[in-house]
C-alpha cells in the first residue's frame, strides 16, 4: 500500500483482524446489524438510579419510533435496528419490538437472586434467537446495545464478582447519580455480593449472572456467544455490553477473538472491565449513554479501515519509490 | 433530547460548537471539501527523511488517480478532493492537480532561508485561492491535508521556533526514521534555528515560516486564515497541519475558534503543538500518515454529532419520564 508501513495505526490493525476473522483478503463491515436488548431491574427498589423504571419501556417506544440516539445513528449508517424486550416490566407487546422474555423484570437482588436458573437459561437463549433473527440475511458485523434503568448497578455487581474488584471502585454515575448516590449504590452492591456468596472472586459467571445480573445482560451474553459461533465479529459498546462480554469470555474463552471494543465510556468502572478483557477500544468520546451508541459511532471507522484496505494502490501499481537505501 | 444530559460527551460539544460557528440550530457537515497542498523541501539534502523527494510528485499522481489513502477516504465519504501543487519539484502540470506555486521546492534551510518574503506571500495567497476554489459552492466544513517528503522536518523546525521547544523534544520518525535518524534530524533543526536566529522563542510566525517552513505549510496557513474569514470551520489533521494552525493562530488569534482538532497523531511532537493550541482532538487512532487522513476519519463522527442533534426526540415529544425527584 502507498503509505509508510504502520502509518494507518489502529485502522491497519482493524483491517487485518477483520480479514483474519472473516477469512478473506477484503474484509467488510457494510452489512451491519444492531440488536438491542432491554430489561428492567428489581434492584431499582433500592434507589440506585437517577431515573424511574418506567423510562425503560418509554425508551423502547422511542427506539421503535426513531427518536432515540441509536435509532438516529442506525438510520444515518443505513443499519437495521432490531429491538428485543428481553425482560422489561411491559405487560404486553410493544409495536416494533420483539417480545422474548421469561418474566417482567428481575427480582430485587439485594434480597433474593435476580432470576432462577430456568429464567437465566431462557434469557441466554433469547440472545441466541435475537442474533439468529438479525443475521438471517447477510451480516458482516454485529452491534449489540442495551436499555434498562438500573442496569449499570447489575452490570457493576456482575463485573465486581467476576473481576474481584471492590464495588466502590467499579460503580459509576449511571444515568446521573451524584457522589452520595454512587456511594449508596456501591453499598447496595457490596451487601448483595456478600448475600449471594459472590464476594470471593472470581465468581463463576453463570451463577453470578443469575444472582445479580439482568435479563437483557444475560441476553447479551447469549448474543455474544451466538455471534462468535456464527463467526460474525461483534462491536462491543460501553459498560453494560462490556460486562456481558466479560461474562461471555469467562463462560467460553473462544469467544474472545470475535470481540472488537468500540469505545472507552465515561462510566467509571468501564476501565476495570476493559483491563480484565485486555481490550484497547477504538474511540474515547466521553460517552455514557449505552443503547449501542458508541459501537455505532465506531462503525464508520471500521468501514473506512476496510475501504482503505481494499482501495489503496500498492507502491508498484502507483509507481512510487520505496524508502531511501 | 431523550438521553441523560451530557451522555453523548464529545458529540454534544461538537454539535454545540458547530451550531455556534454556523449560527444555526441545526449544524451541518454534509457539504465537506478536502484541500490538499503539496510541496518539496530543500532540507531533504541533509538526509532527514526515510523516503526520497521524488515520492512527493509520485504521490500527487496517486492522489489524482484515486489510489492514495485520502483519495479512498474522499470517495467513501462523498467529499471532493482538491489537490494543489503549492511547491513541488514537478517541472510542469500534473493531471488533476492545480499548479499554484512560486518555485519548485524550498531552499535547504540548513544553509539559507527556505523561501523569500515574496515566495512566502505567494504561498500564503495560494492557500487563500485553494480555499476559494473549493468552497465556491456549498461548504459546511473544510478538511486540509498535505504531502511533502521532508515536511515533518520543516513543521518541527517551525513549531520548535513558535513554542520554544527543544528540537529533540519535537522531532519524530516522520515516514519512518530510526532513533539515529531522529537524532540527526533534531541536530539539523537545532543548527538551522540558531542560523536563522529562531532559537530565542517565541519567534515571529511569518519570519519563521519563511526561514524554515515549507511552501505547502505556508499555503496551509493561508488556507486556515481564509477559511476562518469565510466563516467555515476547519477540521485540522495531524502534525503538519497542526503546525500550520499554530502559525495561523499566532498570526491572527481570531482564527482559533474555527479550528476543530480531528486526531492525536503518533508523530512525537504533535502533543506539544496540541498543548500549545489548547487542543483536545476527537480521535486517537495512532495515525502518522498525513494527507488529511485523520481529519477525514473524524468527519463521520462530526456528521453523526449533527444528525443526533437534529434527529433525536425530546423528552416531551417521546413522552419520557424525567429524573427521579
Amino acid at each position: 500500500m502507498t503509505k509508510p508501513p504502520g502509518s494507518l495505526g489502529v485502522l491497519e490493525q482493524l483491517a487485518v483482524r477483520l480479514a483474519s476473522l472473516q477469512a478473506t483478503e477484503t474484509p467488510r463491515a457494510d452489512a451491519a446489524q444492531i440488536v438491542l436488548f432491554a430489561g428492567d431491574h428489581g434492584i431499582t427498589a433500592q434507589g440506585v438510579s437517577a431515573y424511574p423504571s418506567a423510562v425503560t419501556v418509554e425508551m423502547l417506544r422511542n427506539f421503535a419510533r426513531g427518536g432515540a440516539a441509536i435509532a438516529v445513528l442506525a438510520r444515518e449508517l443505513g443499519v437495521p435496528l432490531h429491538v428485543v424486550d428481553a425482560g422489561t416490566l411491559a405487560p404486553g407487546e410493544i409495536d416494533g419490538v420483539v417480545c422474548d422474555k421469561p418474566r417482567q423484570g428481575t427480582r430485587d437482588f439485594s434480597r433474593e437472586p435476580a432470576m432462577t436458573a430456568a429464567e437465566l437459561e431462557f434469557a441466554l437463549a433469547a440472545g441466541h434467537r435475537g442474533v439468529a433473527r438479525a443475521t438471517a440475511g447477510a451480516a458482516d458485523i454485529l452491534i449489540l446495545g442495551e436499555m434498562g434503568i438500573g442496569n449499570t448497578t447489575a452490570a457493576a455487581a456482575l463485573a465486581a464478582a467476576l473481576i474481584g474488584a471492590r464495588p466502590a471502585d467499579i460503580v459509576g454515575a449511571g444515568t446521573g447519580l451524584g457522589s452520595d448516590g454512587m456511594s449508596h449504590k456501591a453499598d447496595v452492591i457490596a451487601a448483595a455480593l456478600a448475600l449471594h456468596g459472590l464476594d470471593r472472586a472470581p465468581a463463576s459467571p453463570l451463577p453470578a449472572l443469575a444472582a445479580v445480573g439482568g435479563l437483557e445482560i444475560a441476553a447479551l451474553v447469549g448474543a455474544i456467544v451466538a455471534s462468535a459461533q456464527a463467526r460474525i465479529p461483534v462491536l462491543i459498546d460501553g459498560f453494560i455490553v462490556s460486562a456481558a462480554a466479560l461474562a461471555a469470555v469467562r463462560i467460553n474463552p473462544s469467544v474472545a477473538p470475535w470481540l472488537i471494543y468500540s469505545h472507552r465510556s465515561m462510566e467509571r468502572g468501564h476501565r476495570l472491565i476493559l483491563d480484565a478483557l485486555g481490550a484497547e477500544p477504538i474511540l474515547d468520546l466521553k460517552l455514557r449513554l449505552g443503547e449501542g451508541s458508541g459501537a455505532a459511532l465506531a462503525l464508520p471507522v471500521v468501514r473506512l479501515a476496510c475501504a482503505l484496505h481494499a482501495g489503496m494502490a500498492t507502491f508498484a501499481e502507483a509507481q512510487i519509490s520505496g524508502p531511501e537505501p
